[in-house]
C-alpha cells in the first residue's frame, strides 16, 4: 500500500508530479509579461485595484489572529511532550541500567527477534567479539562505549569530538532530558558520567530556553517554538586533565639584549566539552550579535534540539546505525525529487513562461503540530 | 538574537560545524579498517561478543515499547489538531466571506499595517488595477480568483492545473478541512464552488484515511500518522463540460473494401479534476500495487497533506507569495549547508578515514510532535 507520512515534510516537495504533460500557462504568462513582473508571479497582488487590496489587508489581519491561536496550539503540544517525557522515563531508566551493567536483562527482557545479527556468533567469524574502542570480552559489563559509539556514528555530534575527547566520553553513561513546561519554556540536557579521572562532576548540564510567541513585526514567520538561548555549566576538571585547554610554548627574544626565553601560554583547545561553555550574548534582542558567535549558537541550538528530539528517544537505533540509514534513505528520495524537478524545467523552458521563478519553491518548514 | 526553530528539521543537518578542525578518528578508523567493514561504521555492533549483543536485544525490545507510547502521543496530537481546527473555524468563515464578497470588511477589519503594498495606488502605476486572470475594477466583489491564484502560485498544485481547468477553478470559493478524530483517523478536503456552467456539485470532496500504528514487522520506521488511503467523489458534469475527458477522432480504413470512416472516441484528459478520481487499490495490504499507481498515490497523498497542512491554514500568504518566499529561503539555507558539507569532505579526504560512508547521513525525518 502506498503511504505518505504526514510527518514527512521533506517529501512535501514539488518534485512529484501528477500530470506529466506540461502546462503552457498562457493566460497567466500574458498577465505577467504585460506588466514586466519578472519576480514571483505572486507579486501580482500588488497591482490589484485598491478596493481589492483593502480586502487582502482584512485577510492578513485574520492571519495574525490565526498565528496567535497557532502559538497556543504549539504550547499545548509542548505540554504533551512534557507529559510523555514522564511516560518514557521508566524505559529510559531500564535502558541506562542495561547499558551500564547495573542490571542484567533476563530472557524475557531480551525477547526480540527482528534483528538476526544479534544472535549467534559475531559477524566476521571472530567468536570472541570485538569493539573498535577498547578491549571487550564475555565478561565485559553492560554495553561498553554505548554513548561514545553514538557520538561517533552521528556526523552532527562526531564533528565536535576530538581524539582527546574520546577517553572522556567513554565515561558517558546516559543523556537525560528534563522538559521545562513554561516560564520559560525549555529543556535541559543532562550528560551523566561514571566516576573518572578527568572531572569530578557526576552530571554536566546544558540548558535551552525556547520562545513560543510570534514576532510582533513579522508574525507570519512563526513556525512554532524556537530555541533562543542556552547555558552550559562549570566543569570541575582535575589538574592537567582539562581537554578544553592546551599549553603552547613560545620563544621570546628580548628586543635589545638579544636574550631568548621560552614562555608557556594556555589557550583554548577544540573539544566537545566546549559545548558546555557556549558564547554568552546580551539579553537585549536589539543588540547586534557578532556573525561568528551567531553561527556557533545556531549550530549549538541545532545540536541541542537534535539530541533532545532524535538521539535520546532513539539512542539504540543510533548505536546500531538503523536511524542513520533511515535518514539517508530520506535524503536520497529528496535528491531524486530534485533531479526530476530540474529535468522538468529544462524540457519546458520554451513553453512555460512563469516557471523559472517558481521552481525554487521548496519543502515547507518542518512544523511541529 | 540567534535562534533555532525546533520545528525546523530541515536545518537539523550535519552541515553546520562547531569545530572547524578536522578529526582524524584514528582510533575508530583502526577498528573499521581491521575488520574490513566498508559500510556504516555503525555496523560494528554486529561484531560485539554475544553476551553484549544480547543486551542490545533488550534495548531494542525497550525501543518497541517506546514506539508504542510514541504512537499514543501522535494520536493525542491529532486530537489537539481536531480541537484547534474548530478554533480556527470562525476565522475561516470570515475569510471566505471577505473572499467571496459576501461581507465587506469594515475599517477595523482592515487595520493591518505591516504590508505597505496594500495601501495607495497599485504598483506599476496602473490606477485602475489589474488581474492576470480577468477583468477587475473598483466594483469587483470580494477578492477575485483568490484560490485560482494560489493554485497558480504553488508548484505542487500548479503542476496539476491544465489551461482548460482555469475557467473552472475561477469558481473555487473555499477549501475547508474536516478532521476525523479516529476510527479511522483522517481528514476530508472540501472544495467549495460557486454555481457554474461546468458541474452541479456545490462541493467536491477528497477523503484521506490515516494510520497511526507502528508496523509489527518494522516498528522503528514509525514516524507518526501516515496517509494510507484516499477517496474522491463523483462530479456531475454538465453535458460537454467534462474537462477530464476529451474526444479524439480516428480514421479507420476497412481492410478489404478500402473504405474510410471517421470514428470518435472519448479518452481521459489531463486535468486537476482527476484529483477527485484517484486510482483505487485493494484493501489487502499484501497485494502488489502497480508502480505507476503507487507513484500517483504517493504524489496524491503528498498534495492532500500539503493542502491540509500548509495551504488552508495560510491561504492568504500563498496568495501574496509570502509563504513561498519563506520556503525558498529555507531551501537556500539547506543548499548552503550541503555546499559546506561537500567542501569539508574534500579537504579532509586524506585524514578522515571513516567519513565517506557517514557523510550521507542527513536531516531527520520531519516529525510531528
Amino acid at each position: 500500500m502506498s503511504k505518505f507520512s504526514s510527518q514527512d515534510s521533506d517529501s512535501s516537495k514539488n518534485g512529484s508530479r501528477v500530470n506529466s504533460e506540461s502546462n503552457t500557462n498562457e493566460e497567466y504568462a500574458k498577465g505577467d509579461g504585460k506588466l514586466g513582473f519578472s519576480n514571483h508571479p505572486a507579486q501580482l497582488y500588488k497591482i490589484l485595484p485598491p478596493q481589492i487590496r483593502r480586502r487582502i489587508k482584512a485577510l492578513k489581519k485574520l492571519q495574525v489572529e490565526s498565528v496567535r491561536i497557532e502559538a497556543e496550539f504549539f504550547a499545548e503540544v509542548h505540554k504533551l511532550e512534557c507529559k510523555y517525557n514522564q511516560l518514557y522515563s521508566g524505559i529510559y531508566q531500564k535502558r541506562r541500567a542495561f547499558v551500564t551493567g547495573e542490571t542484567e536483562p533476563n530472557d524475557q527482557d531480551c525477547d526480540f527477534t527482528l534483528d538476526a545479527s544479534l544472535d549467534g556468533v559475531a559477524e566476521g567469524g571472530n567468536e570472541q567479539g570485538f569493539s573498535p574502542f577498547g578491549a571487550v570480552d564475555a565478561n565485559t559489563k553492560g554495553i561498553p562505549y554505548f554513548w561514545l559509539t553514538i557520538f561517533k556514528n552521528v556526523d552532527l555530534l562526531n564533528d565536535m569530538v576530538e581524539p582527546h575527547d574520546e577517553p572522556v566520553l567513554k565515561h558517558l553513561t546516559d543523556i537525560e532530558v528534563e522538559f521545562l513546561e513554561n516560564d520559560p519554556m525549555g529543556f535541559v540536557l543532562k550528560f551523566v558520567f561514571s566516576p573518572n579521572e578527568f572531572f569530578s562532576n557526576p552530571v554536566l548540564t546544558k540548558y535551552y530556553e525556547m520562545r513560543c510567541k510570534p514576532d510582533e513585526e513579522d508574525p507570519f514567520s512563526f513556525e512554532g517554538p524556537e530555541i533562543i538561548k542556552c547555558k552550559g555549566c562549570t566543569i570541575d576538571w582535575y589538574k592537567n586533565k582539562n581537554v578544553t585547554k592546551k599549553t603552547v610554548k613560545k620563544r621570546q627574544k628580548h628586543k635589545t639584549q638579544g636574550t631568548v626565553r621560552t614562555v608557556s601560554k594556555t589557550v583554548k583547545n577544540d573539544s566537545f566539552f566546549n559545548f558546555f561553555d557556549p558564547p554568552q550574548v546580551s539579553d537585549d534582542e536589539n543588540e547586534d550579535v557578532d556573525a561568528e558567535i551567531q553561527a556557533i549558537l545556531t549550530s549549538d541550538f541545532e545540536i541541542g534540539h537534535y539530541i533532545r528530539e532524535r538521539i535520546v528517544p532513539h539512542a539504540v537505533l543510533y548505536f546500531t546505525g538503523e536511524a542513520l540509514e533511515e535518514e539517508e534513505d530520506l535524503e536520497e528520495e529528496e535528491e531524486e525529487d530534485d533531479d526530476e524537478l530540474s529535468e522538468d524545467s529544462d524540457e519546458n523552458e520554451s513553453v512555460v513562461l512563469c516557471k523559472d521563478s517558481k521552481n525554487n519553491q521548496q519543502a515547507p518548514e518542518c512544523k511541529q503540530q
